[in-house]
């Protein structure tokens, strides 16, 4: 690896070293589009929403009962509920003025409740709560020092030293001091810990704050959290971070401890610790991920499941996974270039992480089901959902992890869509974007992108300044494009097949030059690996990098989702309004319907189907589903007819 | 309903009215076959086990730290681990002497624990503990009671009434003092008190126990228990269960719920709240049962899932959840004489009551999957196993209900095979046996029944005694026979086909006759409902009512069962040693095996496969698997061969 130059973007992520660097808030703005339109939700609608709820549920009002000397008597929620306010505080660090007055008080509330040491949790340490660091395995202590952490960094990036960062600096010496190589030999149930010390340690120059977080890694991995019932797995306390062939446990503690992995490894420059989490990445995505990126599919444990055990209709995916795989996603590709690590982010972007939000960004899914089965009530908007249920979006959960983490990636997705290297500018995710740095040499660059993705495939690519040197312009090429479908044409005209991967174009660009992508947003039919059980004779739609999903809303009346039978021998079309059309067949409800009991004898080969019952489907992109009042929904759709009926056997 | 004559029998259940009476233990003896093996093994092997680790688990010193007022501080186990001793006691109640000191002496214990008022639990409610009834939802204290009087009753119809009677009692007082109409307007979280209090009433004649439990009834399904993230559906605290459609929430709370339901019904004569039971009974049957006669899908809540969802890898179908399908459908059984009662009870004893418990009576499934994808490690022998895991089975749980239930279920089978009406005798399960008993009028009958099934499906009935008038001895045809294959061989030697439902042959039998049934024990391929996605594309195999599983001990070294592919055009036939022989291949592993992502645009049609690659696939009863050391398995093969591999997508 590389050292980067030093440099203070506003950014998530900042390595010091790898093959590429990212580009900030400051570089790359977001200006209309399919992720502009939900950055506005976000920024004007989603955050007050969280602040809103916060402040109904009580998770505001721990910092000032702490700060009051009454929080052991008045304290609301659960053990972590103070991370949402800093997952908050994060998504207002990246997208408001760095000196918002609301910003500033919710950050004097916060700072009100640290002790003088830097200890500051509203749940734990006061006289009448449980002692500070009497359950590590569940307290999640460190995990809420992490998001403070990233909170205080935002402000730092954004902003400069503000309180905020103060406060996160106070916790963190806290941190280091408390579970130093001297300290508390412990890690916590929930890592996160890791990811944002490594940050602090980017945005300050502090190495102590990287050896803390190396100490965490090293520890975690040898049985010091207790067992559950789950296992020790739960934790990714069952083996070292080093040994594990593929993410296992719960889903998103795995995914953060990994992306902690990644940080600490490339700090470090541990070759071997960056293989093993690219060896687990692998495993997962090959065997252990839905379709729509998302990741674990146990409900009991919110974990990964063994390999292929991917249930549609009880798929987890829980929102917050699809956050942390794209954290992890970006810090290997930030790593080492290989484009797959954004077409896997892409994937996860357009069908967890926008699927979670609604229209107007006050209500959320936390569970991203791929298969509904009866429509479901509305959730009530005057209390807390339960977090599994997948009816509808719900305004709040009583583990409202989600929406915050949504409010904060959103907030910084600019920051996800480029990088530089030596050569040039690399494009990963596509969107209307405004890009302006600095090459090596500090020879100014700017660009201008305008594409309608993913509802249509043209990426255009506009040079507004450059310097007068040749340089690379890189772009991704999606996995599931081909080479005879996919074109670059260059600022001369000239048009020429790309495959795959990466595509480059070097030359000195003159202003006005302008790059065009075509990407095939045909829709196309999807199998699953015959080791996806639970998805054996069905197939799925993709258009571009959008999942599909019949809805029964858009059925004829009397019809739900599982009457559908698409007929694999046509294509699926395009439809109007960027629905996709299938050639198919509505079962009538089968014979079986009224049967005792539901396992038979088989009789003969299905009866034909007369042309006169088929049907064309309209599916709809999976991230919209449940917008239009409680229906059911499936992502994959059978082939063939059932069997006649035989009997009951 | 009739009313039943009085009769003092050694029986579970004794429903005073009802369309059949049950017989007792002191009327039906299993005398070897597939059933006496495990009974004998449950006896000899099984409660000894529980008993050892009930007390190494420092569950039965509750009881003694309880009388010695120090259990606020040494108690063990979970809330409800005094109902593990209640349940044993039940169990040695129905195959010990009476006077067994072993017996007297667990008895003596548990005495004197009990509380002067008749409060008994060692969880709650001296000092320094939670008060009584301070959590109803969570706190099992009337759980607990329902196996105590269930422990009472068995002693008081196996040998009088004894100290385990009279505590019994005692508590059931306490429970009506505390619950009745003016007393505490709650239910317990977990039923099970209500078939208790009925099955107490019928015992001592004393009403008010009847009483008690239908108030439960009535209370129940009003919200009076605590809102949960699983909702109110999981204490079936969501609507009453006169209005209820099918069974939901937790699968066992749901089942004995059921079960108190129709004691209430058939004890009060309410033929709604027994027609809502059967309604119930129907839905769940038909739309939300495994293949084995397993109940309840979702490991998180170990609740039924919504219609449908029933995937084999991540079945729960916990063996409690068995045995109480078993104790509702005899219910069932015994108020309407309906034969399919006893079809669903035979195929959950074969294939999940018998499947949990090892060879040895030793080891136990707590939960019992339909396929194992990973071969898992050997469950220690020194600690308790977390209860959802099924890789082997293990000799106790952290929550080890299903092993003293299995116990107290195989001590009291006998009772579960026949009845009698005023036609006759109804034989409902078949065994080695002898059945002596009086028909109407006191005439004395006795029966011998010889069968291997069911490795055969031949069941012989040999007269010993009769009366010289005509009486009716009937014959449960088992639902998956069929008319063309299905024999009764009468005394004089006369064949006649029998269909699906009850074959009966009324006659004066002569001491010496004897009746012949010769059920199809062909093994037969099974389709599931096109509605259970989760095994589309697969076939299952049964032979009698035992459900088959290929299992890797069982297919060439390397193979694991997901290679497994059958050939539906071919037919399974019968293997040695009980074993079932399909047609199909094993399959290589797919071009897909290192896909870097595990879902394409598919390519052309499947490969033909050569003749060289076909192979004959052996499948084992379920109930036998992991017998022999860590394997994978599978109930549900797939037919087809996947689609060529396409592309990456």
């Amino acid at each position: 690896m590389r050292e980067n130059t030093a440099r203070s973007s506003i950014l998530p992520v900042a390595p010091n070293r790898g093959r590429l660097r990212p580009l900030g808030l400051d570089e790359v703005k977001i200006t209309g589009g399919f992720w502009g339109r939900r950055r506005h939700t976000n920024a004007t609608a989603t955050i007050g929403h969280c602040l809103d709820r916060m402040a109904r549920a009580g998770w505001t009002g721990n910092f000032r009962a702490a700060a009051e000397g009454r929080v052991h008597r008045d304290r609301r929620g659960r053990e972590f509920a103070d991370s949402e306010m800093y997952k908050l505080l994060e998504a207002m660090g990246w997208t408001r003025d760095p000196h918002d007055s609301e910003t500033a008080a919710f950050t004097d509330l916060v700072a009100s409740a640290q002790e003088p040491d830097g200890y500051l949790n509203t749940a734990f340490g006061r006289p009448g709560q449980q002692p500070r660091y009497s359950d590590l395995a569940w307290g999640h202590e460190l995990y809420c020092y992490g998001h403070l952490i990233q909170a205080g960094v935002a402000q730092m990036r954004a902003g400069g030293e503000g309180e905020l960062a103060k406060t996160a600096r106070r916790a963190a010496d806290h941190v280091c001091a408390a579970f130093g190589p001297h300290g508390i030999d412990g890690v916590c149930g929930h890592p996160g810990i890791e990811t944002a010390l490594v940050e602090l340690a980017r945005a300050t120059g502090e190495e102590r704050y990287l050896a803390q977080a190396a100490l965490f890694l090293e520890r975690r991995g040898h049985g010091r959290l207790a067992d559950t019932e789950f296992g020790r797995a739960y934790f990714q306390d069952d083996m070292p971070v080093l040994e594990a062939d593929v993410l296992r446990g719960h889903a998103v503690r795995a995914l953060y401890l990994a992306s902690g992995a990644v940080d600490v490894a490339v700090e470090t420059g541990d070759e071997d610790l960056l293989a093993a989490v690219i060896r687990q990445w692998d495993a997962t995505v090959a065997r252990r991920t839905y379709l729509t990126g998302g990741m674990g599919s146990h409900h009991r444990d919110e974990s990964f499941g063994d390999d292929f055990v991917l249930p549609p209709d009880r798929a987890y995916s829980e929102t917050c996974a699809g956050v942390a795989s794209v954290m992890l996603s970006w810090r290997l590709l930030l790593a080492t270039g290989d484009p797959r690590y954004a077409d896997l982010a892409e994937r996860t972007l357009f069908n967890v992480v926008a699927t979670s939000p609604s229209d107007d960004g006050r209500a959320f899914f936390y569970a991203n089901t791929l298969h509904r089965r009866r429509r479901g009530a509305v959730p009530p908007a005057d209390r807390d959902s339960p977090r599994a249920e997948s009816s509808l979006r719900a305004p709040w959960f009583a583990v409202s992890c989600c929406p915050t983490n949504v409010a904060r990636t959103l907030a910084a997705l600019p920051a996800y869509l480029a990088t530089t290297d030596d050569a040039g500018i690399q494009l990963h995710q596509y969107a209307d974007a405004e890009i302006t740095t600095a090459l090596a040499g500090r020879r100014a660059v700017a660009l201008t992108v305008r594409t309608d993705y993913p509802s249509g495939g043209g990426v255009a690519v506009r040079i507004d300044r450059a310097p007068d040197h040749p340089w690379t312009l890189s772009l991704r090429v999606p996995a599931w494009t081909r080479g005879a479908t996919t074109w670059l044409v260059g600022p001369d005209g000239a048009r020429r097949a790309v495959a795959p991967g990466t595509a480059e174009v070097t030359r000195v660009f003159r202003p006005g030059d302008e790059l065009r992508l075509e990407l095939p947003v045909t829709p196309r039919w999807i199998a699953a690996d015959p080791r996806v059980d639970a998805v054996r004779g069905t197939l799925a739609v993709q258009r571009g990098p959008l999942v599909y999903c019949a809805e029964s809303v858009d059925l004829p009346a009397g019809h739900e989702v599982d009457a559908v039978r698409v007929d694999p021998s046509g294509e699926p079309a395009d439809g109007p309004d960027d629905t996709v059309v299938v050639p198919g067949r509505l079962s009538a409800p089968a014979p079986e319907h009224d049967a005792a009991w539901p396992y038979r004898t088989p009789g003969g080969p299905p009866a034909a189907v007369p042309d006169a019952d088929r049907a064309d489907i309209t599916l709809v992109p999976y991230h919209s589903w449940a917008g239009r009042g409680p229906s059911t929904m499936r992502v994959w759709l059978p082939t063939a007819e059932p069997p006649s009926p035989g009997r009951e056997s």
